[in-house]
Protein backbone atom coordinates (compact mmCIF):
# COMPACT_ATOMS: atom_id res chain seq x y z
CA UNK A 1 0.00 0.00 0.00
CA UNK A 2 1.29 3.29 -0.58
CA UNK A 3 0.20 6.60 1.12
CA UNK A 4 -2.64 8.29 -0.69
CA UNK A 5 -1.24 12.25 -1.97
CA UNK A 6 -3.44 13.78 0.01
CA UNK A 7 -1.90 12.25 3.41
CA UNK A 8 1.22 14.88 3.13
CA UNK A 9 -1.08 17.78 3.38
CA UNK A 10 -3.36 16.17 6.19
CA UNK A 11 -0.37 15.45 8.05
CA UNK A 12 1.04 19.04 7.13
CA UNK A 13 -2.60 20.63 8.89
CA UNK A 14 -2.38 18.22 11.78
CA UNK A 15 1.34 19.60 12.90
CA UNK A 16 0.47 22.95 12.55
CA UNK A 17 -2.61 22.96 14.52
CA UNK A 18 -1.32 20.66 16.94
CA UNK A 19 -1.59 23.38 19.93
CA UNK A 20 -5.26 22.69 19.47
CA UNK A 21 -6.89 19.56 21.03
CA UNK A 22 -10.01 20.41 19.25
CA UNK A 23 -8.09 20.27 15.93
CA UNK A 24 -8.57 16.67 16.27
CA UNK A 25 -12.49 17.21 16.56
CA UNK A 26 -14.39 16.52 12.82
CA UNK A 27 -17.68 16.35 11.63
CA UNK A 28 -19.13 13.15 10.72
CA UNK A 29 -22.38 12.95 8.35
CA UNK A 30 -24.66 9.56 7.60
CA UNK A 31 -27.71 9.03 6.52
CA UNK A 32 -30.72 8.03 8.67
CA UNK A 33 -33.37 5.58 7.53
CA UNK A 34 -35.66 8.49 7.03
CA UNK A 35 -33.39 9.69 4.13
CA UNK A 36 -32.50 12.84 6.40
CA UNK A 37 -28.87 13.74 7.18
CA UNK A 38 -27.34 13.04 10.11
CA UNK A 39 -24.28 15.03 11.54
CA UNK A 40 -22.08 15.01 14.67
CA UNK A 41 -18.66 15.64 16.30
CA UNK A 42 -16.42 12.61 16.46
CA UNK A 43 -12.76 12.56 17.47
CA UNK A 44 -9.93 11.61 15.00
CA UNK A 45 -7.98 8.70 16.30
CA UNK A 46 -5.12 8.59 13.46
CA UNK A 47 -4.72 6.12 10.57
CA UNK A 48 -5.19 2.64 10.55
CA UNK A 49 -1.72 1.06 10.03
CA UNK A 50 -0.45 0.55 5.84
CA UNK A 51 -3.84 1.71 5.18
CA UNK A 52 -5.54 4.92 3.65
CA UNK A 53 -8.36 4.75 6.39
CA UNK A 54 -9.08 7.65 9.16
CA UNK A 55 -9.73 5.60 12.44
CA UNK A 56 -12.55 6.90 14.67
CA UNK A 57 -14.76 5.03 17.54
CA UNK A 58 -18.10 5.04 18.67
CA UNK A 59 -20.86 2.93 20.54
CA UNK A 60 -22.30 0.19 18.61
CA UNK A 61 -25.99 1.29 20.50
CA UNK A 62 -25.29 4.71 19.53
CA UNK A 63 -27.94 5.83 16.89
CA UNK A 64 -24.33 6.33 14.00
CA UNK A 65 -23.91 2.50 14.50
CA UNK A 66 -27.41 1.88 13.32
CA UNK A 67 -27.37 4.46 10.27
CA UNK A 68 -24.21 2.88 9.52
CA UNK A 69 -25.19 -0.62 9.59
CA UNK A 70 -27.91 0.53 7.36
CA UNK A 71 -26.01 2.99 4.79
CA UNK A 72 -22.26 2.62 4.97
CA UNK A 73 -21.75 5.98 3.18
CA UNK A 74 -20.29 8.68 5.43
CA UNK A 75 -18.60 12.52 4.68
CA UNK A 76 -16.35 13.79 7.38
CA UNK A 77 -15.92 17.71 7.15
CA UNK A 78 -12.45 18.90 9.48
CA UNK A 79 -11.64 22.55 9.60
CA UNK A 80 -8.60 23.43 10.72
CA UNK A 81 -8.69 26.90 12.78
CA UNK A 82 -4.74 27.63 12.97
CA UNK A 83 -4.13 27.11 9.13
CA UNK A 84 -7.63 28.35 8.17
CA UNK A 85 -8.48 25.13 5.56
CA UNK A 86 -11.18 22.25 5.77
CA UNK A 87 -10.59 18.71 3.98
CA UNK A 88 -13.86 16.64 3.18
CA UNK A 89 -13.36 13.08 3.37
CA UNK A 90 -15.99 11.28 1.39
CA UNK A 91 -16.04 7.61 1.68
CA UNK A 92 -17.58 4.13 2.86
CA UNK A 93 -17.72 3.58 6.74
CA UNK A 94 -16.41 0.35 8.68
CA UNK A 95 -18.00 -0.25 11.84
CA UNK A 96 -15.40 -3.13 13.61
CA UNK A 97 -17.24 -4.83 16.39
CA UNK A 98 -16.79 -7.29 19.15
CA UNK A 99 -17.65 -10.26 16.20
CA UNK A 100 -15.99 -8.42 13.30
CA UNK A 101 -14.39 -11.62 11.56
CA UNK A 102 -11.20 -9.73 10.28
CA UNK A 103 -8.48 -10.65 13.19
CA UNK A 104 -6.10 -7.77 12.02
CA UNK A 105 -9.23 -5.38 12.24
CA UNK A 106 -9.73 -7.14 15.66
CA UNK A 107 -6.39 -6.03 16.56
CA UNK A 108 -6.65 -2.65 15.46
CA UNK A 109 -9.77 -2.50 17.47
CA UNK A 110 -8.45 -4.32 20.90
CA UNK A 111 -4.97 -1.68 20.60
CA UNK A 112 -7.18 1.75 19.96
CA UNK A 113 -9.12 0.87 23.15
CA UNK A 114 -5.92 0.14 24.47
CA UNK A 115 -5.02 3.80 23.77
CA UNK A 116 -7.84 5.38 25.29
CA UNK A 117 -7.33 7.29 28.47
CA UNK A 118 -9.60 5.91 31.27
CA UNK A 119 -12.10 8.87 31.06
CA UNK A 120 -12.73 7.75 27.07
CA UNK A 121 -13.32 4.11 28.07
CA UNK A 122 -15.39 4.47 30.94
CA UNK A 123 -18.45 6.13 28.57
CA UNK A 124 -18.53 2.94 27.01
CA UNK A 125 -20.14 1.51 30.85
CA UNK A 126 -22.73 4.67 30.63
CA UNK A 127 -26.37 4.48 30.18
CA UNK A 128 -28.37 3.24 26.98
CA UNK A 129 -26.92 7.02 24.81
CA UNK A 130 -29.91 8.85 23.55
CA UNK A 131 -32.89 7.24 26.27
CA UNK A 132 -34.35 9.37 28.76
CA UNK A 133 -32.41 9.94 31.96
CA UNK A 134 -33.31 8.50 34.94
CA UNK A 135 -30.85 9.11 37.52
CA UNK A 136 -27.51 9.47 38.12
CA UNK A 137 -26.81 5.64 38.66
CA UNK A 138 -26.18 4.89 35.70
CA UNK A 139 -23.04 7.05 35.46
CA UNK A 140 -21.12 5.05 38.14
CA UNK A 141 -19.88 1.60 36.88
CA UNK A 142 -16.18 0.90 38.02
CA UNK A 143 -13.62 1.33 35.53
CA UNK A 144 -13.61 -1.25 32.88
CA UNK A 145 -10.46 -3.33 32.17
CA UNK A 146 -7.91 -1.34 29.87
CA UNK A 147 -6.90 -3.99 27.99
CA UNK A 148 -10.18 -6.13 26.55
CA UNK A 149 -12.48 -3.78 25.00
CA UNK A 150 -16.42 -4.05 26.03
CA UNK A 151 -18.44 -5.86 23.94
CA UNK A 152 -20.01 -2.37 22.56
CA UNK A 153 -16.93 -1.07 21.65
CA UNK A 154 -17.02 -0.66 18.02
CA UNK A 155 -13.68 1.17 16.31
CA UNK A 156 -15.41 2.91 12.94
CA UNK A 157 -13.19 3.50 9.50
CA UNK A 158 -13.67 5.73 7.01
CA UNK A 159 -11.85 4.87 3.70
CA UNK A 160 -12.27 7.67 1.69
CA UNK A 161 -12.81 7.71 -2.30
CA UNK A 162 -12.95 11.53 -2.65
CA UNK A 163 -11.35 14.49 -0.57
CA UNK A 164 -11.62 18.03 -0.98
CA UNK A 165 -8.75 20.13 0.50
CA UNK A 166 -10.20 24.19 0.58
CA UNK A 167 -6.75 26.53 1.83
CA UNK A 168 -8.82 29.51 2.47
CA UNK A 169 -5.42 31.23 2.72
CA UNK A 170 -4.41 32.94 -0.87
CA UNK A 171 -6.22 35.11 -2.60
CA UNK A 172 -8.26 33.60 -3.98
CA UNK A 173 -8.88 30.36 -2.22
CA UNK A 174 -6.90 26.93 -3.47
CA UNK A 175 -8.72 23.60 -3.83
CA UNK A 176 -7.81 20.43 -4.81
CA UNK A 177 -9.98 17.62 -5.30
CA UNK A 178 -8.61 13.92 -4.96
CA UNK A 179 -10.42 10.80 -5.91
CA UNK A 180 -9.82 7.26 -6.10
CA UNK A 181 -10.79 5.35 -8.36
CA UNK A 182 -9.19 1.91 -10.27
CA UNK A 183 -7.15 0.95 -7.69
CA UNK A 184 -5.60 4.74 -8.32
CA UNK A 185 -5.35 8.10 -6.83
CA UNK A 186 -5.77 11.26 -9.20
CA UNK A 187 -6.47 14.83 -8.10
CA UNK A 188 -7.41 18.18 -9.98
CA UNK A 189 -6.60 21.24 -8.95
CA UNK A 190 -10.61 23.23 -8.65
CA UNK A 191 -12.49 26.27 -8.61
CA UNK A 192 -12.74 27.32 -5.14
CA UNK B 1 -43.57 34.00 17.20
CA UNK B 2 -42.10 33.14 20.95
CA UNK B 3 -38.55 32.42 21.15
CA UNK B 4 -38.11 28.70 21.28
CA UNK B 5 -36.30 27.18 24.54
CA UNK B 6 -33.50 26.31 23.43
CA UNK B 7 -32.36 30.12 21.66
CA UNK B 8 -31.03 30.93 24.84
CA UNK B 9 -28.59 28.31 25.48
CA UNK B 10 -27.65 29.03 21.74
CA UNK B 11 -27.12 32.37 22.66
CA UNK B 12 -25.30 31.60 25.55
CA UNK B 13 -22.81 29.32 23.79
CA UNK B 14 -22.01 31.90 21.34
CA UNK B 15 -21.72 34.73 23.95
CA UNK B 16 -18.92 32.77 25.97
CA UNK B 17 -17.30 31.93 22.57
CA UNK B 18 -17.35 35.26 21.12
CA UNK B 19 -13.29 35.52 21.44
CA UNK B 20 -12.87 32.80 18.69
CA UNK B 21 -14.20 34.10 15.04
CA UNK B 22 -14.22 30.45 13.92
CA UNK B 23 -16.41 29.43 16.70
CA UNK B 24 -19.12 30.92 14.10
CA UNK B 25 -18.43 27.91 11.75
CA UNK B 26 -20.43 25.42 11.39
CA UNK B 27 -20.91 22.27 9.33
CA UNK B 28 -24.01 21.26 7.17
CA UNK B 29 -25.03 18.07 5.97
CA UNK B 30 -27.02 16.94 2.90
CA UNK B 31 -27.87 14.20 0.86
CA UNK B 32 -27.08 13.96 -2.54
CA UNK B 33 -28.59 12.74 -5.49
CA UNK B 34 -26.93 9.18 -4.94
CA UNK B 35 -28.04 9.24 -1.25
CA UNK B 36 -24.58 9.61 0.17
CA UNK B 37 -24.34 12.28 2.64
CA UNK B 38 -22.23 15.64 1.93
CA UNK B 39 -21.09 17.86 4.50
CA UNK B 40 -19.38 20.97 4.83
CA UNK B 41 -18.42 23.94 6.66
CA UNK B 42 -20.81 27.01 6.52
CA UNK B 43 -20.55 30.70 8.31
CA UNK B 44 -23.58 30.83 10.48
CA UNK B 45 -24.98 34.66 9.91
CA UNK B 46 -27.45 35.04 12.52
CA UNK B 47 -31.18 34.50 12.92
CA UNK B 48 -33.86 35.46 11.05
CA UNK B 49 -36.22 38.31 12.38
CA UNK B 50 -39.22 36.85 14.27
CA UNK B 51 -38.22 33.27 13.77
CA UNK B 52 -36.44 30.16 15.01
CA UNK B 53 -34.99 29.53 11.79
CA UNK B 54 -30.61 29.84 10.53
CA UNK B 55 -29.08 32.06 8.46
CA UNK B 56 -26.36 30.96 6.21
CA UNK B 57 -25.66 32.06 2.35
CA UNK B 58 -24.50 29.82 -0.67
CA UNK B 59 -23.90 30.37 -4.32
CA UNK B 60 -26.87 29.09 -6.65
CA UNK B 61 -23.60 27.15 -8.70
CA UNK B 62 -22.52 24.96 -5.74
CA UNK B 63 -23.51 21.72 -4.97
CA UNK B 64 -25.10 21.97 -2.36
CA UNK B 65 -27.80 23.99 -3.43
CA UNK B 66 -27.93 21.24 -6.74
CA UNK B 67 -28.66 19.07 -3.24
CA UNK B 68 -31.08 20.97 -1.49
CA UNK B 69 -33.40 21.63 -4.05
CA UNK B 70 -33.40 17.89 -4.77
CA UNK B 71 -34.00 17.07 -0.63
CA UNK B 72 -34.19 20.08 1.60
CA UNK B 73 -33.14 18.10 4.37
CA UNK B 74 -30.30 19.09 6.79
CA UNK B 75 -28.57 18.78 9.52
CA UNK B 76 -26.16 21.50 10.99
CA UNK B 77 -23.29 20.11 13.88
CA UNK B 78 -21.85 23.04 16.04
CA UNK B 79 -19.08 22.63 18.37
CA UNK B 80 -18.09 25.25 20.75
CA UNK B 81 -14.51 25.26 21.50
CA UNK B 82 -14.47 27.20 24.68
CA UNK B 83 -17.26 25.78 26.55
CA UNK B 84 -16.93 22.78 25.14
CA UNK B 85 -20.45 21.96 23.72
CA UNK B 86 -22.55 20.71 20.52
CA UNK B 87 -25.61 21.35 19.08
CA UNK B 88 -27.09 19.81 16.39
CA UNK B 89 -29.78 21.61 14.28
CA UNK B 90 -31.58 19.33 12.38
CA UNK B 91 -34.46 20.36 9.82
CA UNK B 92 -35.92 21.72 6.78
CA UNK B 93 -33.91 24.13 4.64
CA UNK B 94 -35.11 26.93 2.56
CA UNK B 95 -33.03 28.32 -0.41
CA UNK B 96 -33.93 32.04 -1.17
CA UNK B 97 -32.44 32.96 -4.56
CA UNK B 98 -33.16 36.05 -7.29
CA UNK B 99 -36.79 34.51 -8.02
CA UNK B 100 -38.11 33.73 -4.60
CA UNK B 101 -41.74 34.90 -4.31
CA UNK B 102 -41.95 35.95 -0.58
CA UNK B 103 -41.33 39.28 -0.36
CA UNK B 104 -40.29 39.08 3.13
CA UNK B 105 -37.71 36.72 3.06
CA UNK B 106 -36.18 38.83 -0.01
CA UNK B 107 -35.72 41.89 1.59
CA UNK B 108 -33.54 39.16 4.36
CA UNK B 109 -31.83 38.37 1.05
CA UNK B 110 -30.97 41.60 0.43
CA UNK B 111 -30.14 42.72 3.65
CA UNK B 112 -28.15 39.34 4.34
CA UNK B 113 -25.93 40.48 1.24
CA UNK B 114 -25.54 44.02 3.13
CA UNK B 115 -24.26 42.84 6.20
CA UNK B 116 -21.39 40.71 4.28
CA UNK B 117 -17.98 41.91 3.61
CA UNK B 118 -16.61 42.44 0.44
CA UNK B 119 -14.44 39.85 0.46
CA UNK B 120 -17.24 38.00 1.17
CA UNK B 121 -19.53 39.81 -1.71
CA UNK B 122 -16.47 39.57 -4.13
CA UNK B 123 -16.90 35.33 -4.28
CA UNK B 124 -19.86 35.51 -5.87
CA UNK B 125 -18.36 37.19 -8.71
CA UNK B 126 -16.10 34.39 -8.63
CA UNK B 127 -15.73 31.75 -11.62
CA UNK B 128 -17.69 28.67 -11.38
CA UNK B 129 -16.70 26.66 -7.89
CA UNK B 130 -15.62 22.79 -8.37
CA UNK B 131 -15.14 23.00 -12.07
CA UNK B 132 -11.14 22.62 -13.08
CA UNK B 133 -9.28 25.89 -12.52
CA UNK B 134 -7.72 26.59 -16.03
CA UNK B 135 -6.96 30.33 -15.20
CA UNK B 136 -7.00 33.01 -12.14
CA UNK B 137 -8.90 35.33 -14.58
CA UNK B 138 -11.99 33.74 -13.14
CA UNK B 139 -10.89 36.06 -9.79
CA UNK B 140 -10.45 39.49 -10.85
CA UNK B 141 -13.42 40.95 -11.43
CA UNK B 142 -14.42 44.27 -10.00
CA UNK B 143 -15.93 44.17 -6.45
CA UNK B 144 -20.18 44.03 -6.73
CA UNK B 145 -22.84 46.31 -5.62
CA UNK B 146 -22.94 46.48 -2.25
CA UNK B 147 -26.71 46.49 -2.09
CA UNK B 148 -28.53 44.60 -4.83
CA UNK B 149 -27.52 41.38 -4.58
CA UNK B 150 -25.68 39.02 -7.38
CA UNK B 151 -28.71 36.59 -8.99
CA UNK B 152 -26.32 33.80 -7.74
CA UNK B 153 -26.40 34.50 -4.24
CA UNK B 154 -28.86 32.87 -2.16
CA UNK B 155 -30.04 33.15 1.27
CA UNK B 156 -30.09 29.73 3.37
CA UNK B 157 -32.30 29.01 6.09
CA UNK B 158 -32.69 26.16 8.08
CA UNK B 159 -36.11 25.53 10.07
CA UNK B 160 -35.36 23.14 12.87
CA UNK B 161 -37.41 20.68 14.53
CA UNK B 162 -35.10 19.18 16.57
CA UNK B 163 -32.14 20.51 18.42
CA UNK B 164 -29.66 18.05 20.33
CA UNK B 165 -26.89 19.80 23.04
CA UNK B 166 -24.60 18.17 24.31
CA UNK B 167 -22.73 19.44 26.97
CA UNK B 168 -18.99 17.66 27.50
CA UNK B 169 -18.52 19.53 30.73
CA UNK B 170 -20.31 18.06 33.44
CA UNK B 171 -19.28 14.17 35.58
CA UNK B 172 -21.06 13.08 33.14
CA UNK B 173 -21.99 14.54 30.37
CA UNK B 174 -25.45 16.91 30.09
CA UNK B 175 -27.54 16.38 26.96
CA UNK B 176 -30.84 17.11 26.03
CA UNK B 177 -33.15 17.01 23.04
CA UNK B 178 -35.49 19.68 22.04
CA UNK B 179 -38.31 18.54 19.31
CA UNK B 180 -41.07 20.76 17.50
CA UNK B 181 -43.67 19.09 16.81
CA UNK B 182 -47.84 20.42 16.50
CA UNK B 183 -46.37 23.82 16.39
CA UNK B 184 -44.69 23.76 20.39
CA UNK B 185 -41.50 22.83 21.29
CA UNK B 186 -40.75 20.18 23.99
CA UNK B 187 -38.01 19.44 25.49
CA UNK B 188 -36.30 16.17 27.61
CA UNK B 189 -32.78 15.32 28.85
CA UNK B 190 -31.20 12.16 27.91
CA UNK B 191 -28.36 10.33 28.64
CA UNK B 192 -25.31 11.82 26.44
Amino acid sequence: MSLAPWRSSLARALHRNRSLPYARYVQLATVQATGRPANRTVVFRGTLADANQLKFITDIRSQKADEIERSPWGEVCWYFPNTREQFRFAGRLTLVGEMHADSALQAARASTWQELSDAARSQFTWADPGQPRVSDDGFNAPLPDAIAPLPNFCLLLLDPDRVDHLELRGNPQNRRIYEHKNGDWSSQEVNP
